[in-house]
């Protein structure tokens, strides 16, 4: 598979044809970080300051972030800037000695999760958190395999990585993981895709029973953020979720990329379509860019999983990631960020839906509040081009989908509708820049 | 195995014998993160403030840190702190984007290294660190056995989890990994000892061929935290690296616990025994807090991995992660905290050996800098007593060892020789209030 992560990269080769201090910062970055290194777009950025949604170059040109969901509350916002240097300052140690603050945000997290997920182990990314997520699950049903989507990127560990398809840029998941295809809804026909989702699911099920390994989880990005982004209908995972229970199975919904309010209508992205997850992984928006996760669970599921070997995390759940994480809830709720995304997500969706009209290119709108998707009736080069194009006019967005033809639209929940303006326009002048 | 992270654990049962609001807030946490949650000591602590190698209770107690090393520079460091502030203000996004503070940090820790591990990738954490370095040398060998000691800890992920022996409360590492004895090292004959552990390696890499896995590496945090603090005599690993080497594996050098100038010597716990790692892995003291990790190796090594599967990690590498590292590296050098681990490190060793004069109980004083064991001719029990004992005399340490009866020392490396005197004279009043 195309490694979609990558589609956005830079060419390292192509250094030779950039001004010479970001040649130079190029080729030294290539020497210290080689292979793994990845810089975005054909002529990389470099960004020195950074408020809301808005991203400096070094000259001071502004440009304007429709890609960052980590900054969710705002790039830099003063008020987690000060949590965080406040408590810093204060004290910041592991949390086997007691603090008050993490007892707090462990009770406004659980809170905000359906009844029954009241126990919450704190990490540091969302890739911790899967990982920690996979061996709850397997513990718990004794069961080996898991049920993946086939663009799905959970994050970068190794149990991890084996359940993220899109990691793999030679090979395939190894034999206890299970790729189905996202629900890739045809608009014209919600009932089928969403049949189907379901029919794969069981038959990835009855699959696992008969070679032994048996089915401990299905782990979804509930907004399938790297398969293309797919939230509708709302509903879709019920049938899904349903089987996987029936088959003493869990659901783990991953919510790194749609939790935190991102979609506008619930905190979670799973509350769209209305399941009841055994276990929530969270990561990215949490600290603002401070690196925090958490996975949510029932006390049956970490009981099971405690009773095997212990789990200690050391920079996790430290007064620093309680205090920016109360923070980033308290920006959410008192900033009305999940209204706003509702509100600006809904009118950029309008706005991509008109421009649809005269660029037949795009194929597709979708999404839910500020996670938007615009699929294209193109390839991944030109999804790439598109992109560059827009980071030409100061628009930062990315690409998704099993075949990189889906422009990702998630900016920071505090994005405007005069920035959503922007991104029309530029994306509009974009599309008809390109050659006929 | 007895759980030795748990050896000086809290338990939660016992919270009717504490004052009512230690004991409120202490089942309101056991309620959140219930079964994987750990506490420190029979009557748990509570800090809200840190300066130094001081913590404070909410009382304005001030109890002595020589635990924790993390807070490498000490508890909440000015400058530490200020960097922090500062970035997390100015911007702190992934490292997609340039930055020039990151490749900066890279050539400083790169410039502190071996020649040959000219690379580094950048994680959240020591375990995020450990569990790459698995990956990278089981891609470069084709290998799949690691060989570890037997109380080992290095981490807390899936694959991580299986090469730590110590978190195992049931069952024990799959069949990928060799167990083998620490170089628990008798002071009367060192030679021995080293021999032994030499052997040992060799015999699970003959074993790991005979089974068809083959060995991909030998992983050993270099100063044996786990296993009960071994670092004498300097060159112990010789002869069991050249082993892994002769065998076509890796040699891992965990430097999470003794690398950051613990050791007082050397910036890594590896030099002290003259081997050459192919992997360095790096996680607590690096942000003195600030989840941190990397992991530095040779480019053919990252090549090879970087070849299969993409690796990105989007709290790792950043800006403020960058400022941050930068600071703790410069506070090291102006403050001259290794020659003062060194310094401070030696004084304290020898109070230790003068109060073992008075006190058999003390089998063995032994470490290197500002990581000192002390080995009791007691059970984990006994060891635990002493810890709590200190712990009403307002001094911090913990336990380690495969039979948990080794005082584990290992202060911020600001440690002062008053705040050593402290330490022993407090040590020397719970042993003599121990009954005969």
């Amino acid at each position: 598979m195309k490694q979609i992560l990558d589609l956005n990269a830079f060419d390292v080769t192509a250094a030779a044809g950039l001004a010479a201090p970001l040649a130079a910062q190029v080729r030294r970055r290539a020497g210290l970080f080689g292979a793994a290194s990845v810089l975005f777009y054909e002529r990389p950025l470099e960004f020195l300051r950074a408020q809301g949604c808005w991203l400096y170059d070094a000259s001071g040109v502004a440009y304007l972030d429709a890609y960052n969901n980590v900054p969710c509350v705002g790039h830099c916002h003063p008020r987690v800037v000060e949590a965080a240097s406040r408590q810093l300052a204060a004290v910041n140690v592991h949390n086997r000695y007691l603090h008050p603050a993490i007892l707090t945000y462990a009770e406004r997290l659980i809170a905000r999760l359906p009844a029954g997920l009241s126990q919450v182990a704190f990490t540091c990314t969302g890739s911790e958190s899967n990982d920690l997520a996979l061996r709850l699950a397997g513990q718990y049903t004794g069961a080996a395999g898991v049920i993946v989507t086939e663009a799905a990127y959970h994050g970068n560990t190794a149990a991890v990585t084996a359940i993220s398809p899109v990691s793999f840029k030679r090979g395939a998941p190894p034999a206890h993981v299970r790729v189905i295809p996202a629900p890739r809804v045809d608009p014209a026909s919600h009932e089928a895709a969403v049949a189907a989702f379901a029919r794969h699911v069981q038959a990835a099920i009855d699959d696992l029973n008969r070679t032994g390994l048996g089915c401990a989880a299905l782990i979804v990005d509930t907004i399938f953020s790297s398969d293309g982004i797919y939230a509708d209908p709302p509903g879709l995972l019920v049938d899904a979720v349903d089987r996987v229970h029936r088959a003493g199975a869990l659901f783990i919904a991953d919510e790194v990329q749609p939790g935190f309010g991102r979609t506008g209508e619930s905190f979670w992205g799973f509350s769209r379509h209305g399941v009841a997850p055994d276990i929530v992984t969270m990561g990215k928006p949490m600290g603002n860019g401070y690196p925090m996760g958490a996975v949510a669970t029932r006390p049956d599921i970490l009981d099971a999983f405690s009773a095997t070997v212990g789990y200690f995390n050391t920079f996790a759940g430290t007064p620093a990631a309680a205090a920016i994480g109360l923070a980033v809830l308290d920006v959410i709720d008192e900033e009305g960020l999940m209204a706003n995304a509702r509100a600006v997500g809904a009118e950029l969706a309008a706005g991509l839906r008109d421009l649809q009209r005269s660029h037949p290119l795009i194929r597709d709108v979708r999404g839910a509040g500020l996670y938007l998707g615009v699929e294209l009736g193109a390839d991944a080069a030109l999804a790439a081009r598109i992109i560059n194009g827009l980071r030409e006019r100061r628009v930062l967005i990315g690409a998704a989908g099993r075949d990189g033809n889906v422009l990702k639209i998630r900016p920071p929940l505090c994005f405007s509708a005069l920035q959503a303006n922007t991104l029309i326009t530029a994306l509009g002048e974009t599309l008809s820049a390109l050659p006929a």
